[in-house]
């Protein structure tokens, strides 16, 4: 059995007994230390971005002080969310292992699956109204962004 | 001009100006009300979540004491990332205005249409590897998960 695997799980099983979200649980590594855990937390906290890989990366991310996890593994124990998917490409986290897959969260009840058939283009989003406005209003900051030769890029 | 919009473009510029981020804002609005504001805060906070859209959703769930945003809207000065588009729609949220697009961040140096076009199947995700383990041991949470009849859902 996988020790990070392992503890992931127990993780998930924590939050759930405890009443703190869904069944999930994530773990950081990093030189096969582990440098953060996390578990789902969108009913204790009210945040409804506190999924566990989210909550796992903000905690490594602080303890170490940096935005770029380029040298760590992250261990979930479901197939992360576009937006989770999205949070360990930003996180710079170039390994993931996971267990559970998305149809496992869909028989749950959790919209991954929904989301990544919404991503594809496979099925319409019927829950959100996009509307463009104000584009030239908006294109200014990129502007003054790009005009800043020092700034630090992510 | 949309003045929504306008404070969320404020933000945005603010946040450059203060070496935060990257140069995007998001507002989230309840019945005309502003709930919150938000700006890229992944330099200041070392935070890789830390995207205008999640800065702003947390803020908003935090002041109202809920993850259910269903009677919110959201303005972001651009099309939102993958992870940001997601966190809309943990979040409930029905309504979306943004500005600029997933091409505009991409002319400023941001992997938003990268995800995009990986999520979507157009290109192949070099940056990540994904391996599935032990999904006996991770079907486990779901199995307790769904045995609780007095579960919050969310």
């Amino acid at each position: 059995m996988n020790p990070y695997m392992k503890i992931a799980v127990e993780e998930a099983l924590k939050g759930i007994a405890n009443k703190e979200g869904g069944p999930f649980g994530a773990v950081v590594v990093c030189n096969g230390e582990i440098v953060s855990k996390g578990n789902n937390q969108v009913i204790m906290t009210h945040d409804p971005t506190a999924h566990a890989e989210v909550v796992a990366i903000r905690r490594a991310s602080e303890k170490l002080g940096r935005f770029d996890l380029s040298d760590c593994e992250i261990y979930s124990t479901c197939e992360p969310c576009p937006m989770c998917y999205s949070a360990i490409h930003w996180a710079k986290i170039p390994v993931l292992y996971y267990g559970a897959t998305r149809d496992d969260a869909e028989k749950a009840g959790f919209d991954d699956k929904y989301l990544y058939d919404v991503l594809q283009g496979k099925t319409k989003d019927g829950r959100l109204n996009m509307k463009q406005i104000e584009r030239d209003l908006c294109i200014e900051p990129f502007k003054q962004y790009e005009e800043d030769a020092n700034k630090q890029l992510y």
